[in-house]
């Protein structure tokens, strides 16, 4: 049996230890939080602690922690030459302090606090310093989930922005579309059966392949027109700035 | 059973068409289109035809032709007082000549031309000049849909413009991250499980509650390291913009 330290309670830590509860290779057998409270997830067998010096021994020490902490909590760990990885898709694997073996564990996905999340599906993307540590992450990785890829820092990284593009920014345009229902007594649900086709859509085919509307037609009086529609000015901005992506990725004049 | 004339032959044409061929109560008894070649989703006892002045007399002609034409094709018809109505959700009713009865019957759905569309789950928006018609179309929209809605011109506007943000520029989104993840040798399919997610989550709750990532933190660090990787200007306009729009909406400084 492999034994795992968690160091953090927040959202992503709750739902890893929660993916790790019915495997047969990895227990959690401690979680560390500087507040014991919010270490509200943890079965009856699993010790916690608010203190750093208290931390057991263990085969690996997963950093769950917020982006900003993970150099320096790496830092204050007592012992050296143990595995420690973090699980963020912000952060380089280098931030790490390498008094002790390095790695990440980064599942790629959106967490809400209350929802139960269904790790089998979600890509697992692992680093680490050395060869046998990868391994081992990758058979980790793979006792949880269906999609562990091998992912460098600097791949993790346009990772991160793709996913504020396809996740933070597809969700304002939802917000968006949103507000223009709402502004004319309809409601957003109307728009759910386009939405759902218009991403089953993608999710099938690339999305190269599926650009329509007036700026892909380049059809300037419908833009116009739309643009004379919108009353706000953020809205405004974001239609226009779209339009001429579109506009020039398809070689037409912009506006 | 309604006698129905189809004019077009398009996209959206052969789709409404074959959403109505189980239907008891309506029967399209004659296609139109200028180029009969393109009339090929018809069954032998629909007649064809490509003269203006041999249309059937029907209880209701469908005008589902591009918006350029319908004002033309509705003004060029021979005959006055039948019911007339146009498929489109960018066009006013009142662009259809008032020598007919006019209407509107606008399938609320983004449609390819290859696959099959199930009508049940499409939201139609029915609008008439008079109500003994709106009651009509409201029972033919019934016939295939199990959200039939009434809408005016004024709102279908806004449902086109809220269409163009979820699903054109969702779309376009798409794309950026399908570019991001190809320029770093990783494949599209990587973000599909978070894609999926970002949307059931929003099909779910209401998107303003889900909105997440460095703008909505005022990251304002994590959001200069975005636009630093970035390469592509179009992309970087669109990162600014979107993420100004945050950065407003949540009552931060911008950018």
């Amino acid at each position: 049996m492999i034994n795992a330290v968690l160091i953090g309670a927040g959202n992503l830590a709750s739902h890893i230890y929660r993916a790790f509860e019915e495997s047969e290779k990895l227990r959690f057998i401690q979680v560390y939080n500087r507040r014991l409270e919010h270490i509200d997830f943890v079965s009856p067998d699993t010790a916690v602690t608010d203190d750093m010096d208290q931390l057991l021994d263990a085969d690996i020490y997963f950093l769950c922690i917020s982006d900003g902490a993970i150099a320096e909590v790496s830092k204050n760990l007592t012992f050296t030459n143990r595995l420690t990885v973090h699980c963020s898709g912000a952060s380089a694997m280098n931030i790490l302090n390498d008094k002790n073996r390095t790695g990440v564990f980064y599942p790629l996905q959106t967490f809400l606090k209350a929802s139960e999340a269904d790790f089998s599906a979600i890509p697992i993307c692992v680093e680490a310093a050395n060869d046998q540590d990868k391994e081992f992450l990758l058979t980790l990785g793979n006792e949880i989930s269906e999609s562990v890829q091998e992912i460098d820092s600097e791949q993790r990284a346009a990772i991160h922005v793709a996913a504020v593009f396809v996740n933070n920014f597809v969700n304002y345009l939802f917000q968006i579309g949103e507000s223009l229902m709402e502004e004319n007594q309809m409601d957003f649900s109307l728009l759910h059966p386009l939405i759902e086709k218009t991403v089953r859509n993608a999710l099938q085919d690339s999305p190269k392949n599926l650009q329509t509307g007036p700026a892909k037609r380049d059809d300037k009086g419908t833009i116009e027109k739309h643009l004379n529609q919108l009353t706000n000015q953020e809205q405004k901005n974001i239609y226009k700035t779209i339009t001429n992506a579109i506009l020039e990725q398809y070689g037409r004049e912009k506006l």
